[in-house]
């Protein structure tokens, strides 16, 4: 277990590093960051030196107890400086979780006043978050087999040498690419208007798929259509494979089912309620495509900026909203939700329901990305789905105790679970906030970022007697 | 395809029968009942005479022919004397579809002043859908190998001769206890107090699980603890498979899995709730032991009875509420909804996701009723609660459309694909009525509740290419 405890160490110490620097640039919040700084740093520092001797134990169930615990950490240590600048404990935990598992919904108002240290940890957190899931994405969830992932399992992580080698390679071109984003997004918003802050800010939570914006009016306030459509671009980069970024610099294949379904997805959703409402309400047809674009981008993609009220367009526009924060974006990218390639497979294990029943002796296939899934792989994505709604629906009801309507209640659930961040109705809608929720519906809800982040069974399964009775 | 025609026309036959006594005993309604008696006669009689002379070229793709289009062919038959009587086209296809698929929305109210040959019409429709329903349960699901009904091929649907013998005397036994059971259910509604009218209407309604009453109050009409106790252990007998009285009453295997885990699910469920009632609201506890237990029984069996607007009890109850509408009864009877066969095999299969996640190498089995379940079974149940989760997807995201708000689309939609009954909201809530909404969302409701009834894949596959390629 040596090795769990001296990674969460590391995280403690490269958090550390960064609040020591936000607390040199900014004299506002210095005091907050710097005890942060000194608190995780000295725990931090502590813990790793305490186990360094031997952090060669590592196992492959201790997988399990690393992404489990190292969102706790990340989320205890960003709600620290939170907590030390004026949030309430509940408070600075529940945005510092919304943060690092590049959720976005929040509990604070006034951004447009609030201290620039803040607004720029909120979006560190959520940039951190996003690398730390396409990593997990990568290395982690495959050997785990949850929810499917064991399909990219040859591509990354066979355990040979050499393959570990190549992982790790895998890996650091991904970081590199993220990089590159961020620091493209910074650029193209800078030249489309920003000051240079907010470019930063906004790059950091738009690649990441995020959605923590430095005003209450979230990407609104940015009045402008070249800003919009660039959003609207970098959301969707960010929610595209990273390994297909990496084929396609290494001029290999640049074919991908999932990239091509969420292309396709984005056009026809886009196309239809764009006509909704260009037919129904005469509004103008550019400005309609560009609003419709950038939110139903921002929901699928699992961001949650918002450009506009949509939950005013009407009870068609809410429900489809709704629907689409279930949706997700594509496997090894930042963001959260059921994913394009479980979609996909769902759709094909539908079809091929439907031929069985009448061709009941005929055997078929579901295939992707051009080879067969095996039925292991099935039954992890099948499971995925199960595993989906049962969380949301148990904390529906859980949040229903909590006095909360049924629209809330349930939408509040999808959108932690799916990692999206506004969910519909008055109070957490995308015009809405979180801060009014009671305490114990604000903890429930970080419960659910958490275990949507980690696709729900890597943290069920550290639940279970059985594995305690394996690992010890 | 000519056996498919001549069972419609049979059933026409046997509604115009109950027409035509109709007409004969109550003159307040008699002319509609007639004139409908007399077009469903005549229709049914010239229909199964042109097809009568070979009606021996049955084969097994037509069984989702006869299954689909009985029960159109039913609710259309249903809905001629209402509509003759007084109700729009529209509405009276709805009452008439929500009869026959034992779901119970209803769009009439002055039901207290309603003339009593409609009043038992809608009973009677209920009472046949839910026969109908029990038969196509336990002879065609399991053929068409739909939602994993496959698991009870061998008990009843083997092809060979001796078998189909012991199916057809399965089903005349199954008959004669549903009869039974009506017959009960009726006695003891009378030495409750209500009137022979009420008492008929009522069993023929509760033993079904379809929850027309014959009072704008529904259930809630009868102020007596004896007759709302009595509901509730009706409406549990309605749910209970079939198949176990038979069992039971041969002497063989008392134990069933489904039973036990309802009546588990039914005291846990109603001890939550009457606690949480009684410690927040300090409502007297038998009372509303009463009131829970009725209710929660109500929506579980998919009856759809309210004895009170539970809805006013607060969000968790709402929620709560809304979350059983989706459970349903057992497989065999005449409830509706996912099925308790099926939430065991899927906690038993999430059951073992978390054990193969540790134990990559072991073998694990899903058994029911004590016999291993195969692959194929097992994707016809998940397949099954994917199917059910799409379609009420796609339902609330079209009723949407019509500009229904979130809570009345989803619960909505939920409601009659489960043949529940009431949806909760202000709208279409245990207090409410169906009349409001718009024709468009009625017919799409009528949707739901047949594709509901057939478990959804029976109509699917007649609506691909391939089905009609390969009847031909």
């Amino acid at each position: 277990m040596n090795f769990v405890v001296f990674s969460n160490g590391i995280l403690l110490l490269g958090m550390s590093f960064i609040m020591a620097v936000l607390a040199a640039i900014y004299p506002a919040t210095r005091e907050a960051f710097l005890l942060s700084a000194l608190v995780a740093g000295l725990f931090g520092g502590l813990v790793s030196l305490a186990v360094s001797h031997r952090v060669t134990d590592f196992r492959r169930l201790h997988t399990f107890l690393l992404t489990g615990s190292i969102w706790i950490t990340g989320a205890t240590a960003g709600a620290l400086p939170l907590w030390l600048w004026q949030l309430s404990p509940t408070d600075a935990f529940f945005e510092a979780m919304s943060g690092i598992t590049t959720t976005g919904s929040t509990v604070m108002s006034g951004l447009d006043t609030t201290a620039p240290g803040i607004l720029l940890w909120r979006g560190i957190l959520q940039w951190l978050g996003g690398i730390g899931f396409i990593v997990t994405g990568i290395a982690f969830l495959p050997i785990l087999r949850v929810g499917g992932m064991q399909l990219f399992r040859t591509e990354s992580s066979e355990r040979g040498e050499k393959e570990m080698t190549s992982a790790a390679r895998f890996a650091g071109a991904t970081v590199w690419i993220y990089v590159a984003l961020t620091i493209l997004c910074t650029a193209v918003y800078t030249a489309g208007g920003m000051t240079v802050f907010d470019a930063v800010a906004h790059a950091l939570t738009t690649v990441s798929t995020g959605g923590y914006s430095t005003s209450d009016a979230s990407f609104g306030h940015f009045d402008s259509a070249f800003l919009q459509w660039s959003g609207t671009l970098f959301m969707i980069a960010g929610a595209l494979p990273f390994a297909w970024y990496i084929k396609g610099l290494n001029r290999r294949v640049f074919r991908s089912e999932q990239v091509r379904s969420i292309l396709v997805f984005f056009v026809v959703t886009i196309a239809i309620v764009t006509t909704w409402r260009v037919v129904t309400v005469q509004t103008p047809q550019l400005e309609t495509l560009r609003l419709v674009a950038f939110n139903v981008v921002s929901v699928v993609t699992t961001t949650g900026y918002a450009t506009t009220d949509y939950t005013t367009w009407g009870p068609f526009a809410v429900v489809v909203f709704f629907a689409l924060t279930a949706v997700g974006g594509c496997t090894g990218s930042t963001a959260g939700g059921a994913k394009m390639m479980r979609w996909i497979i769902l759709f094909r294990v539908i079809r091929i329901q439907l031929r069985m029943v009448h061709s009941p002796s005929a055997v078929f296939r579901v295939r992707y990305e051009g080879r067969a899934v095996d039925t292991d792989g099935l039954s992890g994505v099948m499971a995925f789905f199960v595993f989906y709604a049962i969380t949301v629906g148990l904390l529906s009801v859980a949040l229903g105790l909590y006095g909360l309507d049924l629209e809330t209640s349930i939408s509040g659930a999808l959108t932690a679970v799916a990692n999206v961040g506004p969910g519909v109705g008055d109070t957490i809608g995308p015009a809405g906030n979180f801060a009014t929720l009671p305490d114990g519906a604000k903890l429930l809800l970080c419960f659910g970022m958490y275990v949507g982040r980690l696709e729900m069974l890597t943290v069920y399964v550290v639940l279970t007697a059985t594995f305690w009775r394996e690992i010890s």
